[in-house]
């Protein structure tokens, strides 16, 4: 294959987040146990609309974002022992770490305190990194994963940040036979929890929303009970559930206080989704329940592997609607205002 | 024996907090399944005093207050199968639960929504609690523990509400080989935490405080470490430890979000202390280190004989300063103060 030219559609200006302007960008220097990779389609990731719209901080502009990156081998340094030219591939949120902490060493890179993030981040060497809302990504072969046969590119792609993040927090918190799941908010993340913890074999799994608007779609995802987040929705649940993940992206409408109620003892509310928003707090009332609340980042590789043997052999498949990726200001768009049933992704466009 | 006669030091105002007066009050009448017994000792815990100073609300005037009792059973209900006349037992925090809910019949009895406590609580018939420091209380023998023959009444007493508190989430959070533990502050539940981790067998315990004052016996009693909580403290500590308890009363003081990333991805955080003011919140950054924050409420039958077994095995004793029960208002007052090296526990003085 000929060698990669690095274009991508970058936004220049937080105030101006749905305009993406194509700029050619210098990826890192082509590493030892580098994959380079030609992406063929990005998921729009909330992370990335937090990002350009400066949620989460100014970031480093121009920028391109999208780590949610399916597309084809094009070559491997000499040290790459897993993948070779023409390998259907993915990247994530994260595409690098130290490589030889504690954490790393224990399946949890996720956590290195040295992660660089697919985009708005930095190496070490102080070269920014660039999403995949572009032609192409190198990146240390640890980070990429191995697209199953059955599974096309462009429903793959999303799983790679929003269903990693969603897997890893269900299967580090034993989600399977005998347990009860409540899943709340049904979007790109959501929808896919949903199939997830049906895959991995909860006995119930609630799903929560603050309308019926999505109810038919959190059944036919494999929710078993849909509970519309109303004054006195938790009496009916008190200390019933062991999970609950919420991806819901609305600091404020999150009745934390209330779901917590009903966790069972040692049950966990694992905020998912980051907002922009001051996170809602914990009333003292919430600690004796003798239960527990926190968060999660994406997941590591070995999970990620094991999200995609699910996903192959299960049929589990994100909802999406693809386009093209010149039309990344409209997805963007639509994600910040809710739409989308449930995932965008843009299909590479470029010349190249 | 003699009927016994129920009286006791109570509280009739919150702003005279230190002002007991000795009052004789009604005990709830004697059931089947009830144990009378005769207090000789009782332990002054720190909800005694966020309770009589009115830190924690308005209470039941006039009040009676004290849960870590210990004492002589002087006559049992018909249905009383394990205890008789002559034992010496124990009474915690809790006197009554639903008995049949799915939390009664699985060692979570604590987490009842029915929960009675020992004093400031009502029965469903009405009738107020009144806690220990008396000369008696009756209850249910699923909240009576029997008291191992080598542990003397007056240290026994603070392990069923300081000890439990601290005991519990040890054991629900895998304390043992392999695993390292914080415990934050050293006091009366900090002490018997440290101990109690030792003894089942952590492989280090980090004793936090915000000063040296008390290292040497944090040493003694178990910790493998001592660190004080200045700027900076968490960065050598970074995702090492399981589990971290904090029994450091104060909210504002806590360092919660340097705490945070002193713990391995799926690592707890569980405040035992309930202050008075505010609970610490979480930032977003916490979030995303994969952890938890949670809380725990006392402990069950089943753990508080686990403990009970353990102390008498190991030897583990809560350091006491033991007080007539009329001093019962210079030992609140010490409590409040943070004075007391770690536990006051209060002799029966009153003619009967």
């Amino acid at each position: 294959m000929s060698a990669l030219q690095f274009k991508g559609y970058a936004i220049e200006d937080t105030s101006d987040w749905e305009k993406f302007k194509l700029i050619e960008f210098e990826p890192k220097p082509f590493g030892d146990t580098d994959v380079e990779i030609k992406i063929h389609y990005c998921g729009v990731c909330g992370s990335d609309v937090h990002t350009i719209t400066g949620g989460w901080g100014k970031p480093n502009l121009p920028l391109i974002v999208g780590h949610e990156i399916a597309g084809i081998v094009t070559r491997v340094g000499p040290k790459v022992s897993t993948f070779k030219a023409g390998d259907r591939v993915g990247v994530g949120a994260q595409v690098c770490s130290c490589g030889h902490c504690h954490l790393c060493n224990h399946n949890n890179e996720q956590y290195c305190h040295k992660i660089v993030g697919t985009y708005n981040s930095k190496y070490e060497s102080g070269i920014a990194t660039q999403g995949g809302y572009s032609t192409g990504i190198r990146c240390d072969e640890r980070f990429v994963f191995p697209i199953p046969d059955n599974l096309k590119l462009e429903e793959a792609a999303p799983l790679f940040c929003a269903g990693l993040t969603v897997f890893s927090p269900l299967v580090r918190n034993g989600t399977g036979p005998g347990k009860k799941v409540g899943i709340v908010g049904i979007g790109g993340l959501g929808h896919l929890a949903i199939q997830f913890a049906k895959a991995l074999g909860a006995d119930e799994i609630v799903v929560f929303s603050h309308s019926t608007r999505k109810q038919e779609d959190a059944l036919e995802l494999g929710g078993t009970k849909f509970v519309v987040t109303e004054d006195g929705f938790e009496t009916a649940l008190r200390a019933s559930l062991d999970l609950i993940l919420c991806t819901a992206n609305v600091a404020s409408g999150v009745r934390l206080n209330e779901f917590i109620t009903t966790l069972v003892p040692g049950g966990r509310f694992v905020m998912v989704a980051l907002p922009d928003e001051a996170l809602p707090s914990l009333g003292a009332s919430t600690l004796v329940t003798g239960t527990y609340y926190g968060g999660s980042l994406l997941g590591s590789k070995q999970e990620a592997v094991q999200m995609l043997k699910l996903a192959s052999e299960k049929g589990i498949k994100p909802w999406i609607e693809v386009l093209p990726m010149s039309d990344a200001g409209k997805a963007v768009r639509n994600v910040k205002d809710g739409k989308g049933r449930y995932r965008y992704v843009l299909k590479q466009d470029i010349d190249q």
